[in-house]
């Protein structure tokens, strides 16, 4: 299975709304993509994080799809109707990243 | 609960042994953190991903933990030996990413 994550950078003062983007926005995402989608998350960034570390992104997101292909496939029709809609909660330029989930959970 | 993020920037070239990071050290960082973490995830980045974008981080891991404090409070005694385990399998500085879980995993 691949993850395909969504990291929006922090920008200090720049708009984000998680809520939209929680209950709306991925949710919409998800719909779009179907059965290429198993599942996704959904993080906020916290400021001052571990021994201080600032926050690289405001906010970001995983979908843990079944391949690369699917998902393009899945979302190519969509894509205008997705980027619109990324305008309802923020300006910020999300980056893409695409990973082979190699432990999906560790155990114990 | 907490998601702590350690990213590993792609660098042309670099050096980075997967099955070590995979088989060697992040349960002996799992084994440190204790009931701090819940579990853990491991991501290879795909050079090639989703619409050709590039990959930002050659390898990632998220540790799903119960807060920012525990966490600190269990790794704190090991930092000296989990950094020096991270010279077995790269000389990339990874990135640290602190965020509050909105959606751990996301249901239909």
């Amino acid at each position: 299975m691949i993850k395909v994550s969504v990291m929006y950078p922090y920008a200090a003062g720049a708009r984000f709304d998680h809520a939209y983007y929680r209950e709306k926005h991925m949710p919409m995402v998800k719909q779009r993509l179907g059965a290429a989608c198993l599942y996704y998350t959904v993080d906020k960034g916290i400021a001052n994080g571990v021994w201080g570390s600032a926050s690289l992104y405001v906010a970001k997101c995983d979908f843990i799809c079944t391949s690369v292909e699917a998902y393009e496939a899945a979302l190519g029709p969509h894509v205008q109707e997705i980027r619109a809609d990324i305008a309802h909660y923020t300006d910020i330029k999300p980056v893409l990243q695409t990973s082979e989930m190699v432990v999906e959970r560790s155990e114990v």
